[in-house]
């Protein structure tokens, strides 16, 4: 048993997800903005991987107050579990996703990770170790449904998005095109890692629909059985 | 003066050309096919990378017998000149693309290409020095309106549209997104090369429309001012 997982972001139109520097970069627009914090809104959990924490320092709260006020009318927390997948417990203590906004995180660490990393970090968030020296992503959505996370949503980056789909942990993908070229071999994508080789390997995907969002091109994809 | 560029692409849902490897894969099908033959039906040349050539082996003729019936009622020659751009003359004499089909090739070189090679290249082809070390492509579209080409058609690979869009020499980009996942940092993207660090470097594109084609998405830009 694992969530229901629900993959979104925003690449440019070339396919990056941000420069080769790792650099964020503003894809999309407040339309876009405002999806996202409703997906957001209507999952228990958010996930990313360290990459992106080091890279964005991200908060991944919820923004508007209306959807705040709807989890709390149906007695959720105000935001999503914020989620690190971090095999070597790198994430910093001062990360944003461990300060800001009310309610639990959860790092993901493997048995690799440092053991005063890991203590300073369970001051500030709760830690699974899954995995020996990667964090094992099927184990670890398989504890994240045992603590009650039935839907939970990734924002990256490519290297863990790689990680779940390549061992078939995704169901849905959303992704925004923006109308910029950002270009760069060593840029980042959608799905990083070692990548497949062989066509009989490739996950296929399901179009459910297409919309246009301000410059841009909202694609969503059901991933195939 | 140069020709009005279009380049067009088959990309994975991830943004790849291809794996990993390099390999040419399936990404479009059928009714995509003769969306592209059309495409390069209207256009003077169709124009690849030599990484394209080495990798693919591409023919670039014109599939349908209408659209060759047509050009000819038109009195234009039935295939479109076939461009390799190829600085150090390395597209081997056996390529498809000097062979298949009738009319007029041509690859661009530069004043670095070994002298035997370009004399080997010039008894299939025809030659145009442009540039030092590498391929000086504005300069050599400048020379393909010398020839008469106003429309240019191009179809990869990541390299050379990068070389292309970072010299300002691209008018519209059509992108078919297939309902594939391929993976890889090291997969080709769309755009390769370094790459843009700053925002205020990246082009900028105007979206034309978006349709859907058999399992995939059809994205056409066109390129900003
Ligand atoms: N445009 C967007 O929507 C968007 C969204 C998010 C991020 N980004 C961009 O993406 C970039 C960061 O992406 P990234 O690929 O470098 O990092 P990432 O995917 O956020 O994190 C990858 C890291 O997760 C850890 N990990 C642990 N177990 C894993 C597993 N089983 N599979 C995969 N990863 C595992 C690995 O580090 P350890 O081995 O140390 O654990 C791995 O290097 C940044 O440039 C950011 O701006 C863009
Ligand atoms: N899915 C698709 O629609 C599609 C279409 C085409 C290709 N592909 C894939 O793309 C891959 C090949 O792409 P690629 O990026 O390796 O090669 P490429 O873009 O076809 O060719 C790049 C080469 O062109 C030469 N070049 C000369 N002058 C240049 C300039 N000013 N700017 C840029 N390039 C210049 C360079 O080699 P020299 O320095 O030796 O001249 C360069 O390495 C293959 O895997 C192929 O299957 C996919």
């Amino acid at each position: 048993m694992r969530p229901y997982v629900i993959v979104n972001v925003a690449v440019s139109a070339d396919g990056k997800l941000s420069t080769r520097e790792r650099r964020q970069v503003k894809i999309s627009g407040s339309q876009d903005f405002e999806r996202v914090d409703t997906l957001k809104a209507g999952c228990d959990a958010i996930m990313v991987g360290i990459g992106t924490v080091l890279a964005d320092d991200p908060s991944l709260t919820i923004k508007s107050p209306d959807h705040i006020a709807e989890r709390t009318r149906q007695g959720k927390p105000e935001h999503p579990v914020r989620i690190v997948v971090d095999s070597h417990a790198r994430t910093p203590p001062d990360a944003k996703i461990l300060h800001k906004g009310s309610g639990k995180r959860i790092v993901a660490v493997s048995e690799a990770a440092p053991t005063e990393r890991m203590q300073n970090l369970k001051s500030l968030s709760d830690v699974i170790v899954a995995g020996k020296k990667q964090v094992d992503l099927t184990y670890f959505l398989h504890k994240l449904a045992e603590e009650g996370i039935t839907r939970l949503m990734v924002e990256g980056g490519g290297t863990l998005i790689w990680g779940l789909i390549s061992e078939g942990l995704v169901d849905e993908l959303f992704m925004f095109v923006g109308n910029i070229i950002i270009g760069g071999y060593n840029a980042p994508t959608l799905a990083e890692g070692p990548g497949f080789i062989k066509e009989s390997d490739f996950p296929t995907l399901k179009l459910i629909g297409t919309s246009i969002i301000e410059e841009g091109v909202l694609i969503h994809w059901k991933m195939g059985d």
